[in-house]
């Protein structure tokens, strides 16, 4: 190690947070670099790069079509700003990489072509406008590559290579399933096409085979379901079997197949990826001890000090007390050294959020102690942490959803509201009362907080109603979320809810991508066919949405004419009404209509990649989420990391106790540790609790699974082999075994 | 063993039996109850009950409100034919097993009730009916339950056990999820309820908090997707995000997490019940070996004599040979007994269909072998061995399925049909002369006795049409299914497919108790509110379905009339159209609105029994039969009775060879044995493969999985523990352990 220690502590420091951030940036070690990685990681710059990207994609919001229509000229400004930003971000990544490394990433290749494209047909299209020539923006679909490709969106990347991995074997199941498709259609021909059947709107029935095709693929889907089958099915009964096998082969049979493979891949996937993730995370570690090691007799240590500078890099904002905590977490035996196994973990100590909570007695009995200490306070106080307390609120909650339904604009129940009101004012007090008021607010006591709130705002809005005159809305019924909460059985559902909410903004980013696509194809392909007028409107054709084609159709009857691609965010809103699927046949036969019959084949398109394949691999990813949550509490995994926090008798886990009884706890904890007079490692009145079990998502219990099975001497295979690990190996029941070789 | 040998044998048969089965029928070992248990076991006697059964259930076809009507008098005489025989075959029942052990099981307890209320009821309607006084066949409720009940059904039995499981959890989530869709009304109640907005009908638009609940549940099902949102989102667009918002949480996140409530119970009870199997089949072998014991040196066993007597009771149907083979497998020394551990696995060898194959030259060969063996003729047979064959035909089918598509009437398409069937014909004799008839029109053969089949059907019905000069139909559409079994690529897919039909039947008996009580209600509750007429009718309201109230209703316009409750098989196509769920609030509707409001809690009942709780078990089922299917594929898991076939040389599997491989195997095999003189246990030309690999159900295959991991000296649990296994143990990793204790 030829580096000054400082630049060594530096690099040390770099491994150990992309360790703790699952980062795989490949970046060169020399101490310019990594001081350039750190301003690469952050967070000011990713932010700014996130926004470009989003301001990026919402340009197609001002953009012709616009949803707010602004000047070509400010739009493609903007445009050249953005594009300019990734370039300036590509340049960065390019110095802090390795150049081999840079040009064999197939992203950054994508950026930069991505970018070209968009800087030429920009061109091209604002000198086509000079000579008023209209062309199409069709760089515009590429956009979405920016969000994909950016090192930030490795959840994004990750579901895409997830997709890509499915496509051989959907592809087969598809075909399958379209060669099934197309003998029925066959057999519908054969058995409908002579009879001089008519449609409910009295056009000809299971004439044409292509429209019998369509026709049978949305009835797959079952949009259609019993209105194809009525005409064969007025005409004899027996015609209903067709339909009946019809639909158990294909809707229920190969939908079902393809919710299988994909789930399969999904699940094979996930491992190896997990698997990738534990490996780096190790050898990442081991790099930074490599770097800090010093010997101790005959080990290889990092010392106290050294250590202590490196969390101070790593996590500058974690105060002293949590430091220490961390420190004898790590050096248990108070040796003044932490060895390489337990080096190697603290990244996920890092990832555990500690609350400290600084343990005081309640101001009133601090101010009026005799007042507070009472027999009449203390029955108060003990009733308010009595389990039938919150069970009494739950009634009056329930009670109060129950007068909000009936809501007949009685004068009893507007009396009734001020009632429930008075009463939920009461509780909260009561509970300022008896809970310490800095620990009932805290950080991480987020229903107190949600609770408070929204008390408030009914008040408020109550108090505006009652002067106004004039009651709009109510916010009480959303206090009623608040039950979910404070059943213990509804706890590994919720748990499981609120574990996948992070994973949704990866669907949330993989949706925006599909649907960015499909928009800008939509809006070039249908733009301003269909029109929306209002009700009073009296516009040529205004009930057959300005098109005389739609005269008396299914479109125009359901009074569908505001889903439209004329704009952006109708384009978004029509293609969510096509992923939830229904009626998506009266959409594709109104568009197909008002163009071309092919034109069917842009919804046809959108079914498969979006629903068939979309929403199956998130179908997938709450099914494990929720195998995972579930078997997680039946067996209580706890990491040795929680155990030793636990044993250490410093910290109490938040889901084990209610929240009163938590707060009883740290009271009677003072006690306790004022007549042991404390432990040496922590400050006086200063508990550790981790903060919430909450963080563990399905990836983040995954990994853990999996590293619970490597053993801590196990460094893993190197980098290279880590990268090229194939899913077909999967976990490995003993994994030592395989990477020992 | 005070009984005489002979009955010994009867009684080990009888376990042998009942292991190779999977039957649990405690009965008494005493020599009478095993005759009897013998005829009980009778497959006329079995036939008999299940004929009575679905004659009961068939009984609501010719009742009123009849499909074919039938008089009252016959009607109650069948179905007092049909509870006797039900009393009979319960009464044999109670014969054959001990008294304590026949009254502790509800099975009968629920028959003996089912008859006699059946019996209460069609007296007091009889007797009413006398005095003409209208009143209803409550009891027909009932009829299902012998369909469960009855011993034979082991597999639907389970299927409502493993829903009655599930139950508990499911009714969690579906708490969670009602109470989300209430507070969601109460927003949307307070969101558009004074915004004086109408539907597209022109009714008043989410105003009332109860049809608010319903709208909003039938959102969840998608099926007024786009409708209930048109008002609102015309309105103002930003509406459309509570729209989305609803969507995302109880359409996706719910109904996925009822899947997986479901899957994950429904896998964690197939084990268990896998599990009770596997040991209950290997403590009935240990019974019989026990009763069949001799001693011979220092072991126990089982003599070849007395063995071959057993295997002749057990499987009177197989040939000498198969036996032959059967024993050189169980005694591969041949030192003429059978050991314990090789006569546990009887059963499972009886389960393995093999085939024997008697090896001959083609009968050209015979007759004429000069011509028969020439080089051209050997080049003509090679060409049709040849892949290159299969792909030609494949392709010639696919040609001739765009034909039959485009089918325009034009005289070169009826032309280019006898061509096809030219080439169809020709296929099959180019075949029978390459490969021995004989063997190419085998039992097993099924593929070719199907398009031999189809290709004279497609024969027949062309001449037929050109002699007639009309052409209704063609058949030779249906030889294009073959392509998908000749595709190696499709092998995971059809063979699943195909592994799931006999489980299918056990969905079609859950279904089938399912519609038979949502049928029967719902004639009592629907009969006759909604007619159909034909389209030339005058009736009034025929354009209403016969009812007022539904005129201009989108029943009406839908001309769904002729869904109704008014007979038993137009109950089952509604209910069937329920199911696929598109619509479904239609049907609510209209019935609700030519009845009363509450009807439409009829509907929802049948959408969360059927679509969300067996629906959702017919997908996990899928989903499990897929995996393991897959998993099985990968690692081509072989059986030791499978090995040892292949080991005795005596046996080819039929998936590893394509058929006219295997035919030339055979041709080669047949010199090769002549050469050898022949192995001494099987007769000359005689070649045992087995069957198929398609007798592997899911359940099969996970039995054989388990059992693999049992050690075979292991006798397992005795049997009240078998029966008190909890599922919460499921399959232990390595239940030798376990089971040891």
């Amino acid at each position: 190690m030829a580096q000054p220690p400082e630049q060594d502590l530096l690099l040390a420091a770099a491994f150990v947070s992309d360790a703790q951030y699952n980062r795989n940036i490949p970046f060169k070690t020399s101490p310019e670099a990594v001081r350039l990685y750190y301003l690469y990681n952050h967070w000011m710059m990713r932010a700014a790069t996130y926004f470009f990207i989003f301001l990026n994609l919402s340009l197609a919001m001002f953009e012709e079509p616009a949803v707010y229509p602004l000047p070509f000229l400010v739009t493609s400004v903007l445009e050249v700003l953005c594009l300019l930003v990734f370039l300036g971000r590509l340049a960065h990544f390019a110095t802090v990489t390795q150049h081999s490394v840079f040009w064999k990433d197939t992203k950054n290749i994508c950026i930069m072509v991505a970018i070209l494209l968009s800087l030429t047909d920009l061109a091209i299209y604002g000198v086509l406008r000079v000579y008023s020539v209209r062309s199409i923006r069709w760089s515009r679909i590429v956009r979405p590559i920016f969000l994909i490709n950016f090192a930030e969106s490795r959840q994004i990347r990750r579901a895409f290579r997830s997709i890509r991995n499915t496509l051989p074997e959907i592809t087969y199941v598809f075909l399958l399933f379209m060669f099934s498709l197309l003998m029925f259609s066959l057999m519908a021909l054969k058995l409908f096409g002579e009879r001089n059947l008519q449609t409910a709107e009295g056009l000809p029935y299971f004439r044409n085979y292509l429209e019998i095709v369509f026709d049978l693929y949305v009835l797959v889907t079952t949009a259609n379901s019993p209105d194809v089958m009525m005409p064969a099915f007025d005409f004899s009964s027996w015609y209903a079997l067709f339909f009946i096998a019809f639909v158990i082969v294909n809707t229920y049979i190969f939908m079902s197949l393809f919710l299988a493979v994909v789930y399969n891949n999904y699940k094979k996937h996930l491992k190896n990826e997990i698997r990738k993730l534990a490996y780096m995370k190790r050898r990442k570690m081991i790099e930074a001890f490599n770097l800090l090691k010093e010997e101790e007799g005959e080990q290889l240590v990092v010392r106290e000090a050294r250590w202590k500078q490196l969390v101070k890099l790593v996590a500058p904002d974690i105060s002293n007390s949590h430091r220490e905590l961390l420190l004898r977490i790590s050096d248990d035996e108070q040796k003044g050294f932490v060895d390489k196994k337990s080096f190697v973990q603290l990244a996920d100590l890092l990832n555990i959020q500690v609350v400290t909570l600084r343990l005081r007695r309640h101001p009133l009995a601090r101010w009026a102690p005799r007042v507070y200490g009472s027999a009449a306070s203390r029955l108060l106080r003990g009733l308010v942490r009595h389990r039938a307390f919150v069970w009494a609120y739950d009634a009056i909650i329930l009670i109060n959803a129950i007068f909000i339904a009936l809501d007949e604009e009685t004068p009893y129940i507007s009396y009734a509201e001020w009632v429930f009101l008075a009463l939920y004012v009461s509780e909260i007090l009561l509970k300022v009362y008896t809970y310490e008021p800095r620990a009932f607010f805290g950080k991480t006591q987020f229903w107190n907080w949600f609770d408070t709130l929204i008390i408030f705002a009914a008040l408020t809005a109550t108090i505006l109603n009652a002067t106004l005159k004039s009651s709009k809305c109510s916010f009480s019924s959303l206090h009623a979320w608040r039950i979910v909460d404070s059943i213990q059985r509804f706890r590994v559902i919720m748990n499981t809810l609120i574990n996948i909410v992070p994973t949704m903004l990866t669907f949330g980013g993989l949706t925006l991508v599909v649907y960015c696509v499909f928009a800008i194809i939509g809006m070039e392909l249908f733009h301003g066919k269909i029109q929306f007028f209002p009700a009073d409107s009296s516009a040529p054709h205004a009930l057959a949405c300005g098109n005389a084609a739609l005269r008396d159709s299914l479109f125009a009857r359901g009074k569908y004419c505001k889903n439209n691609f004329n704009d952006f965010a109708s384009s978004f809103i029509v293609l969510m009404e096509l992923t939830v699927v229904n009626q998506w046949h009266v959409f594709a036969n109104a568009f197909a209509n008002v163009t071309v019959q092919p034109a069917k084949l842009y919804f046809i398109a959108f079914h498969i990649v979006m629903v068939i394949i979309i929403v199956n691999i998130f179908v997938s990813f709450i099914l494990e989420a929720f195998f995972v949550e579930y078997s997680l509490e039946k067996s209580e995994v706890e990491t040795a990391i929680e155990q030793k926090i636990q044993e250490l008798g410093m910290g109490v886990q938040e889901d084990e106790l209610r929240d009163e009884q938590l707060l009883d706890n740290m009271e009677s904890d003072e006690h306790e540790l004022e007549g042991e007079g404390g432990t040496k490692a922590q400050p006086r009145g200063l508990v550790f609790k981790i903060a919430s079990k909450r963080y563990r998502t399905v990836d983040a219990l995954l990994q853990r699974m999996f590293e619970a099975e490597i053993p801590l001497e196990d460094e893993g295979p190197s980098f290279e082999e880590i990268l090229n690990l194939s899913p077909s190996a999967a976990v490995p029941r003993n994994p030592s075994l395989e990477s020992a070789a």
